[in-house]
């Protein structure tokens, strides 16, 4: 019942959908609250945008639309009749006796002439239309009055034509009439006396990255009237006009005259009667600054000779980061509009969030700002292109405002055709002054409504400070403003972008601290090479040979190869140490970081240090794993094998190996143990780096705050901070873990090297180990109860003993507790080992006819048996002829890791407290390790710049090495102990 | 020689660097290039701000400085003589004769009345004042002459105050003459008939939330005036302005009629015979549009009934994520300005990057912008307030767009004084249209020019997009706007600010969601108790215990525990995964992520997961720190002990411990071996979320594109996407090294479970585990070769015949091979295995005096060999009372994890191939390790929102737990076995 219920519901519902799936166009179509989208431009010449309802209405008729396209009006010869807010009424003047409209629109009225296209009355040049009488009485036919233009008149028909009012000053001062007499100029409005300045100017813009010059109606209009007022009338606006025109022209000049640049400096050469003003010899009277002189390395006097009056510094009471600029802005016709603050919106083209653009002009935060702005929007924006004269704001004592100016360096200046300002020599730069952002104006052709064709824009903006070498208290020179401008041929596609940049950049001399780096890795580069003729000294004396020989050589590199890592690491580490403690902490600005190009020399460093550290890692590896390794059983048997009804064989019970096994299990498991736990290692470095915010130490800027707030600007980073940070990270980690691990869990939890020897020790088993052909360590582990193979009961019983002291103490020698050594053996000693081991070596070999009989398995046991009855036995001074002896190590013997006596005739044995058989396992080479990894994590990092990425791959090296290193070193084990591998778990 | 030249050279270094710091601050005094900052206000009346020097100058004899400040005029009642550009020469005119000066200042005029305070002649009002004849001549004196006001004339000075012009439209109109009649009423420049509407209107302007209402300028120029064009002369820009005054009262409106929203509505009422507008019916003809009706429940039909025309679509040919608003833009006096499109710089406040100002309008993309804007900076930009009637921009069919208009929710409009629509009861609001960003000139008290008293900022603005309920074709409701005001009582301060935000919200509704989320905890929730209380029984069989006791609900409420976290855990990874498949891969939009309240509850679910699985964790690890075990050793005395010379003792020669505390060793070795590597599951999770960047699929758009462009705009996380991901990817690499680990690894590699179990066959011992009361786990490791406390030569040989199959197979029973069984033993055995380790248990207890005399050595070594021989004699089937059978365990034993038959008599070894003794070492609860570590690694997500704190903290407490388990477990292991702990290492 339920169920056919349901169904019919579901049925239904199908059905349903279905239907208004079917009717859901119908839906569309007469959704509620949708209009139309219309505009003022879509409604023609007969409709008018009703701006209430949002669509075209029709006008009234005899009407059509006004310009703006929102209110209609009477056509050409009708007069309005009433008009009532909303709507008007329109009606036909009298063709014959009042044909005209008033200018008002609302009478008709007789014309003396003829009539205008707006139905309106024609009057002579130089004469007024008059339709009312003095009182406001319109008359009955309109009159046309010619103004008087002769002296004490001087008037002329004002703009609407419609009154006689004063004529333009100029007429009147240079003609003394409102005609601009013969022999006169007359351009842009104004009438001139005859001057030198030449008579026909270059009105074409010439953009060079198009490769062709606009005629520029700006230009044609004004130039030269600008450069007329302002040379003969000393016009101040007209002499700011002309030198913005200049800055149109890139503030290229050559030995042409008659372009803008030219004009200005004829009139700047014309007027030097005049004198400078504040004290400054390129800025003359009533003249734009727009160059700093022409003689040659003016440009670095200017960069390079004094420091700005205030220093700046990072912290303290005397905090001091601000950068202010601000700006001198003027329009293109010359009019001063402001002093403007530079921040967002002026030089900063891009938009971004207050904070950020804000950012910029903090001392020492090196910004980098790009983007990608649309044509069209420029166009919007820029329609009224605005020039700026920057100068740096300082406050000097009370209240006083100095401003300094700020040199620019227009990279698109050509001086005769000559980039000059391209190249990197300071002595050929021209200085100039006056930035104009965006240039929509000089490349308009036609008219000056119109589109421009091209439009020039600042593309690229970079603010660069230089410190004073040496400086203690902050003080920089003053900055430059390096902008590069690019033409763009304006397509009229809305999707038309330009790419957009604005830097700040700090900088200081590296080149005092190249030297001293290089001073340093020579110095230390030469300690390297002694320590590692000395290392190769030893080495030739552990392997007991004389001769200097290929291997010889190429052992030294390898070591020369490991010390030189330590160098470079050093060398490194200082550096970063040095730029992160001295930029984030300093008060008074005295470094400031290394450019990014600056940096590779670093890089480079850095690499070196990897490289070689690896091939002593490798080294090493290789070298731990191929050492000679046996275990010497002390145990000997202690019954007879009991047969079937109790009786005693003669044949000794066998000794259990399983105590060997124990131990070669222990060794084989103590092999990757290390001073720290680097996986910890690796997540707690990542921890407070990207966790706790150590990371962001590395931006470029002065502050050392950790936490950043992400909605503020982020600097990039900087290579040299990013490695200073890391490895200084994983150096403090690594020492604070070795701390931990020696001095409390080691003491406390566990020791895994002082258990291994307590084990040999208790297990009545003694470890013998060459790292070299005849130099190796000894551990002593002779039960001090004689043996160890027995039950649960004596072992509780031995332990027990020992614990009270009942016992005899450990050591090699009686009463003496050292039970590790380090062992030089004797050239002959050697060579009884590998006799008795030559068999094994021999299997490996090719067959031979005569081992056919002895399988695998009785070779080992064999041997085995061989070499502990013969390495205990020269343990227990039963060998006269391979007898040793046993005597501490000198200190100084210990310090440059080199025995001076060569076991001649006797063995030594040198007591070793430090348990330094550890050399042979990872537990020994933490400092390699550490920096191994470090290293890793640093390159990784400076190839990835993520921190992350490098905690990963580090993680993985070192799982891929302690993998190698197990196994291999497993399989090194069981070949020199003999022990079977299956044990080794 | 060198060093004291060198000595020398310093010190004159630092005599020459001391004097320079002496000098210092003269250079700082006269540093090139430095200027004085003036600005024109700087100047005062006799001096102008020079343009070009940027620099105040005096101005000449009896001129004072124009108001711009950068030119010189003369004094009042001087003339210009002469004017050439840069100076003028000014004359006093004769006070006696000619005191006037014209208006354009060339000339002195005498004039017919009084003079003006700027010097020129004064005339009456309604009379014009003439200086020139009609040809331009000047005249000697000048007139004052009236403009005629009466019909056919209708004249009246124009604003100059120079001609008579045809006076405003609405004099003519109403009185038939440029005078307002008696009766009629003049306001705002506008001459009215007598009409309906209030003589006196509310000009002031209430700021509820400073508490004050202002008297507004403009509301007082200009209410009454377009109110009165608007009803009585249609006046399209009147109304426009009637609206938008009662737009900056909030739309607020009550029983008072004579305040701006008062006059709308009483004329939107008088004009109700025009007709509506665009089918629109709350759309009056002539008036704006401002209310949607008044209807409750009217807000829910707008938003609620009709979906949009367009369907989004994420994906695909037909992708449309385009959400485009367009505004008709009107000025305050309501002339339309034009179309704009909705972006940056309108709704938008907040100033950020293009890129980022265009994401907010991409469909599904959660978008929130806020920010702190200062009060200044609003003033500058906003002067003139700007209205918006916003539209939704749809383009149906080919080239026709419509526009859908967009409803607006004022929270801040007051509906007879109550806040309508700040309730959430969506049948209570009222919809309006028009908003307006930044209201500057309400608030202006005295004149316009002034700066505002208060200013009114749309500070909080919110479009939310609601998904039509079970939309295949991603329908939508029409979007809401909600709009809330902050008034700001400018305090004049420059810092002053107020924050802004702006956000985009897309909701779906969840109720289906959640009661299916429901439904399904319902079910599994169910299914999980029935689970729990079989392994109730499953355990009380194995403890041997038939009351149902405390304890028993006890341990079933930690069964349930676990199961309801699986429970929990599969319905969160499911809704995550649901919601990343469907947000992320959607074609055409159908769900959309929940609100971030509306995660509350998931989260919540995450949160009783976790709690639940740590609960069923710590659970576990207790169980397992506590089992029972025992190695049973079968080796057997084998020799008799020799003495001194030779001599054989009766008593046999010890069996060796070693054998023992090698298994133990080992046993302690695995207890917290894996199925996985977790550092590695941890790192390489990390790696794929962080490093490849699959974090990025939580963010809370539709893109599913890993790598983000750092400038884009980044939305906020999504707290279900996060765990969706971060689940999913922990649950993938598991399954995949759980598969590495199975199938390559512990196959080719190494198998720490079978080498143990392979090691206790070789060493001839066996293991007995008891992990409840009466259930446990055994492993049989008799040597088939009866003995392997041998040497090096006979355990090779061993090995070798086994390789070989020389020898016997290794089962318990004859001919099998089956070394593991589950073991269910009988009461009476268990009783005597209790009964053997009394005495140590025991010693734990208060000491008595009778056990003075036993150490605990004695007493362990005891026990040990005590038990050794009892175990060994059960499973040697001696114990008639005690013997066991072996069989097979049925399949739905296996399933349910129970077993059906109580060992009553005999007990019971189950053949398990499957090594499931794993279940009290890490080793088989892989399952619960992995999940437990899934949500501890999400938990700390949720809370921190950071992966890489996540992955730390996730690796420290693995590596606790590992320590923990490992620490314990070995003390237990000790405790229970007997071997010292010190050769468990």
């Amino acid at each position: 019942m339920h169920s056919a219920m349901a169904t019919e519901t579901l049925l239904r519902r199908i059905s349903l959908s279905l239907l208004l799936m079917l009717l859901k166009p119908n839906i569309y179509l007469c959704q509620q609250f949708s209009i139309s989208f219309m505009q003022p431009s879509d409604c023609g010449a007969e409709k008018i945008f009703d701006i209430s309802s949002l669509s075209c209405v029709k006008c009234g008729p005899n009407q059509i639309s006004s310009k703006s396209g929102t209110t209609c009006i009477c056509q050409t010869g009708f007069k309005v009749i009433s008009s009532n807010g909303a709507t008007v009424t329109c009606q036909q003047c009298p063709a014959d006796t009042k044909p005209g409209v008033t200018k008002d629109g609302y009478g008709c009225i007789g014309c003396p002439g003829d009539l205008n296209e707006d139905g309106t009355c024609q009057c002579p040049a130089g004469s007024i239309l008059v339709e009312r009488d003095v009182n406001g009485n319109l008359l009955e036919e309109a009159i046309c009055e010619a103004c008087s233009p002769a002296e004490s008149a001087f008037s002329t028909p004002d703009v609407t034509g419609s009154r006689c009012v004063r004529c333009q000053e100029s007429f009147i001062n240079t003609s003394l009439s409102c005609v601009c007499g013969q022999g006169n100029i007359i351009a842009g409005g104004l009438c001139f006396p005859p001057s030198n300045l030449p008579t026909s100017v270059a009105t074409t813009v010439n953009f060079g990255q198009l490769g062709f010059a606009v005629p520029s109606v700006w230009f044609s209009k004004n130039l030269q009237s600008s450069a007329a007022a302002c040379l003969i009338f000393s016009n101040l606006t007209a002499c700011q006009a002309l030198g913005n025109m200049c800055v149109m022209n890139m503030h290229s000049f050559s030995s042409i005259t008659n372009d803008a640049c030219g004009l200005f400096n004829t009139i700047f050469r014309a007027t030097a009667a005049l004198g400078s003003v504040q004290d400054i010899s390129y800025w003359r009277s009533n003249l734009p600054w727009l160059y700093y002189g022409d003689q040659p390395g003016l440009a670095s006097r200017a960069l390079r000779t004094e420091a700005l009056p205030v220093g700046f510094s990072f912290k303290g009471g005397n905090k001091n980061t601000n950068v202010n600029f601000v700006a001198a802005v003027y329009n293109a016709r010359g009019d001063f509009l402001k002093w403007e603050t530079v921040g967002g919106g002026n030089l900063q083209l891009c938009p971004d969030t207050a904070t950020r653009i804000r950012a910029a002009y903090t001392f020492g935060t090196a910004y980098q700002q790009n983007c990608i702005i649309s044509v069209s929007k420029l166009l919007k924006d820029f329609s009224e292109p605005l020039f700026y004269d920057l100068f740096m704001d300082f406050s000097v004592g009370e209240g006083e405002r100095k401003l300094l100016a700020v040199p620019l360096l227009n990279l698109n200046l050509q001086y005769n055709g000559q980039f000059v300002n391209q190249g990197g020599n300071m002595n050929n730069w021209y200085l100039t002054r006056r930035i104009i952002m965006v240039d929509t104006l000089s490349g308009r052709e036609n008219t000056l409504a119109t589109r421009p064709k091209v439009i020039r824009i600042a593309s690229d903006i970079r603010i660069s400070f230089m410190l004073v070498p040496n400086t203690q208290r902050g003080e920089v020179y003053p900055p430059l403003i390096s902008v590069s401008y690019s033409d763009i041929l304006v397509s009229g596609a809305d999707e038309q972008t330009v790419s957009v940049s604005f830097a700040l950049e700090y900088e200081t001399d590296q080149k005092e601290a190249q030297i001293k780096t290089d001073i340093a890795l020579g110095v230390l580069g030469g300690v390297a090479v002694l320590y590692s003729l000395l290392k190769t000294a030893s080495w030739k004396r552990r392997i007991a040979s004389p001769i200097i020989d290929l291997e010889t050589i190429l052992k030294f590199l390898l070591f020369y190869a490991g010390d030189l890592a330590n160098v470079f690491f050093v060398l490194t580490v200082g550096t970063g140490l040095y730029w992160l403690i001295f930029n984030k902490a300093q008060q008074f600005v005295s470094v400031l970081l290394p450019l990014p190009g600056q940096e590779e020399r670093f890089v480079t460093y850095v690499g070196c240090a990897f490289a070689l550290k690896a091939v002593q890692f490798l080294h090493k590896l290789l070298h731990q794993l191929s050492v000679d390794i046996f275990f010497i059983d002390w145990e000997r048997p202690r019954g007879k094998i009991v047969e079937g009804s109790g009786e005693v064989k003669s044949m000794p019970s066998p000794v259990s190996i399983w105590r060997t096994y124990f131990v070669a299990n222990e060794w084989n498991e103590i092999q990757t143990v290390r001073k720290i736990n680097p996986t910890f290692q690796v997540v707690s470095v990542l921890f407070f780096l990207e966790v706790v915010g150590f990371s962001s130490l590395a931006l470029r800027d002065p502050s050392s705050s950790l936490k950043r707030d992400p909605q503020a600007y982020t600097p990039a980073w900087s290579l040299i901070l990013r490695y200073g940070v890391a490895s200084t990270m994983w150096l403090v980690i690594g020492f604070l873990q070795m701390l931990f691990f020696t001095v409390i869990h080691e003491r406390f939890v566990e020791d895994k090297i002082r258990q291994f020897v307590d084990l040999c020790s208790i297990s009545n088993i003694s470890v013998l180990l060459f790292s070299h052909r005849c130099f190796g360590y000894y551990i002593h582990g002779r039960s001090v109860h004689g043996y160890a193979d027995t039950n649960m009961e004596e072992m509780n019983i031995h332990l027990k003993r020992e614990a009270e002291n009942l016992c005899g103490q450990r050591g090699l020698l009686p009463n003496t507790d050292t039970q590790t050594f380090q062992v030089s053996i004797t050239h002959r000693l050697r060579q009884q080992y590998d006799r008795i081991l030559d068999p094994l070596t021999r299997r490996n070999g090719p067959s031979r006819l005569m081992d056919a009989s002895s399988s695998p398995f009785e070779l080992n046991t064999k041997a085995y048996q061989a070499m502990n009855k013969f390495l205990g036995s020269v343990i227990d001074h039963a060998h006269k002829e391979m007898d040793y002896i046993v005597k501490d190590k000198l200190l100084f013997e210990r310090v440059i890791g080199m025995e001076f006596i060569e076991p001649l005739d006797k063995s030594i044995f040198y007591n070793d407290e430090s348990h330094s058989f550890s050399d042979v396992l990872y537990y020994g080479n933490e400092a390699t390790l550490l920096i191994f990894d470090t290293l890793f994590f640093c390159v990784v990092d400076l190839g990835s710049q993520s921190f992350v990425l490098a905690a990963v791959l580090t993680y993985l090296e070192q799982l891929i090495f302690r993998l190698i290193r197990n196994s291999i070193g497993r399989r090194n084990l069981t070949a020199k102990t003999l022990v079977d591998e299956r044990f080794l778990i």
